[in-house]
């Protein structure tokens, strides 16, 4: 498969009759494009775990369809299965996906959503339970499309046609079912004819920007130039760099953003030099329940990540220490605006946010 | 060898009978302590232009060197070598060397003194001119010792017993002919029982902090923590930076600061938490002639060293613009003091500068 046809797979989907869950395997990429069945439990959390799939939306979409084959799995081992071995079982299973990693909260919100509607329709058919969580797969895959493409159109009044953009970790179609979050605004400036220029971040130690960013922009045609994470003062010294867009993996009550590590470094910078950051963020990721960046548990990784460059050759003295936090929390006051699929939130976030749930409560999308 | 032994090694020195310059080969650390010897000038530019011999100090100690094997090497091809043919040799060897790499002064500092010490001596005999060079290459590299110690010295007045220092890039013993720059409070404060906690920096694209910082920090007993270049504000919000020392390549009369990519990005991260940047600068780095950081010229490099992860696998797409210059300038108001053999320069540079170079003046070291 050449580069082009890395857009038309989904980045996640149920396949083999809903008994397995098919990928891209993003730990190849850009390299190899390569798409991977997950038919266990544990091969699903070993994806989730190994970023074969990652991105906060991609990981929702994969949970809820994790939960589902759960259920299926069980009425499958036993067709007779009673509402309560089943109510008994589940959360187990749930637990146990929801351990696969502690920072991006959709993966929670979709588990708990599954859930929610299992409980609410414990009492019918196992064949119609079923026919009813896989509908709810779908319709959060689908959601995460509409809530995409709606954040790339309030993404997109923030930016003008020749601006250039600067962007950390992946949060592209490859972390979504389609658009990704901060790349939304750049894929419908491309279809429009925006002609941006996109600085993409590498992104240490895995390199999803210049493996997955880059890759799925340069793809889809556009303008894309690779640094590494210490050149962003380099580029926005310059005037190269009209706004920066980022994904997010949990917003806090107060708009404190928890994102790729790195993504509060990105902030600074763009602080000194008047660039405004934008955080790109499903209101999923937005956690009411979380007063402050400080109350967002922040994933720690193994050495290996950073010593071994991506496995090949040791880059470090053995025996060194390493610090390998996975994420880092951008304090909101470093933060321009939070786009949502319901609108802008700008400072202060408390009040902001109540308008973007009130509006979303009102006409959900 | 081991990694202790790293530290027994001189960086760069004269060998066989001053024939040829040895140098540790800094591309194959840490994996490989390996001395390379250096016999012609093709050899000696292309170890400075691929980094196996880097750091501005270094670089200068180099270059001299260099300069004395060429003067050696004419004198050799034609022991009567007239000094009106020597003098007409040697610009060109010198501007040959010069264009090895474009942004550290101390290569042509250390050029510009070969030269005004031979044309001081052009009369002399060949045999006194080479016993000259040699002596003033020494004189140099004993320079350079004396000057990391001083800035040792002033820079540790700067901190207390178990801070945490960040340093970026490798301004350490590999860059220099002992002690380093931005590490040589470090140095001084371990043999001292300070017990600092430092966090180096990797360093892309090249990992010098990774290889260099991280193997000779750790080689020595000093507590040294490796992290990617995206997490040294994770690290300073969590309260964990005092100072952040660097080294710089080029320091313009008004303090703005050309060093290793990434360094203006550590600056503006330490603003955002109130954490020093303190710059470790020979006053042979200060460029009075050079206004501002604009008017320093900036290396950019191969993309290779962005997208091919240290020559083996490549990490981006094939066809991908890369943007790769190996140096930034950190604005002077991003500095809270410029740290040189002769004290601590404050703000106002042009003021603070003034002061230090009279200081020299009056009492070189």
């Amino acid at each position: 498969m050449n580069n082009r046809s890395l857009m038309d797979i989904d980045t996640v989907a149920l396949c083999d009759e809903d008994s397995a869950i098919v990928i891209i395997d993003q730990t190849k990429l850009p390299g190899t494009i390569e798409t991977v069945s997950l038919h266990t439990q544990k091969e699903i959390w070993d994806a989730i775990y190994r970023l074969m799939v990652r991105g906060a939306p991609a990981i929702g979409d994969t949970a809820a369809m994790a939960y589902y084959l759960a259920a299926k799995g069980h009425i499958k081992d036993d067709p007779a299965v009673s509402p309560d071995a089943l109510t008994e079982m589940l959360p187990e299973d749930k637990a146990y996906m929801a351990s696969s990693r502690p920072t991006a909260v959709n993966l929670f919100w979709a588990l708990d959503r599954m859930e929610r509607v299992y409980l609410a329709n414990r009492e019918k058919t196992n064949e119609e339970i079923l026919a009813i969580l896989r509908a709810e797969c779908e319709e959060i895959k689908d959601e995460d499309i509409r809530v995409c493409h709606a954040i790339g159109e309030y993404g997109l009044s923030l930016v003008k046609p020749g601006d250039g953009i600067l962007t950390h970790c992946n949060a592209g179609q490859l972390a979504t079912a389609k658009y990704g979050t901060a790349t939304a605004p750049i894929y419908l400036g491309q279809e429009r004819g925006y002609h941006f220029r996109v600085f993409a971040d590498e992104t240490r130690p895995l390199l999803q920007g210049a493996r997955l960013t880059a890759a799925e922009l340069h793809a889809s045609g556009v303008d894309v130039t690779v640094i590494c994470d210490n050149m962003s003062s380099s580029v926005m010294q310059r005037g190269w760099v009209d706004a920066v867009f980022v994904g997010c993996d949990r917003v806090a009550a107060n708009g404190d953003t928890a994102n790729k590590i790195g993504t509060s470094v990105v902030a600074c910078v763009a602080r000194q030099y008047g660039v405004p950051v934008y955080i790109c963020a499903p209101t999923s990721t937005i956690d009411m329940n979380c007063p402050t960046g400080a109350d967002i548990p922040i994933e720690e990784r193994r050495p290996e990540e950073v010593t071994e460059l991506w496995y090949k050759e040791r880059m470090a003295p053995e025996g060194i220490k390493v610090y390998n936090p996975a994420f880092d929390v951008t304090d909101h006051t470093l933060i321009a605006g939070i786009v949502t699929e319901y609108g802008i939130a700008r400072p202060p976030y408390d009040k902001s946010f109540a308008e973007i749930f009130a509006k979303k409560e009102e006409h959900p999308l």
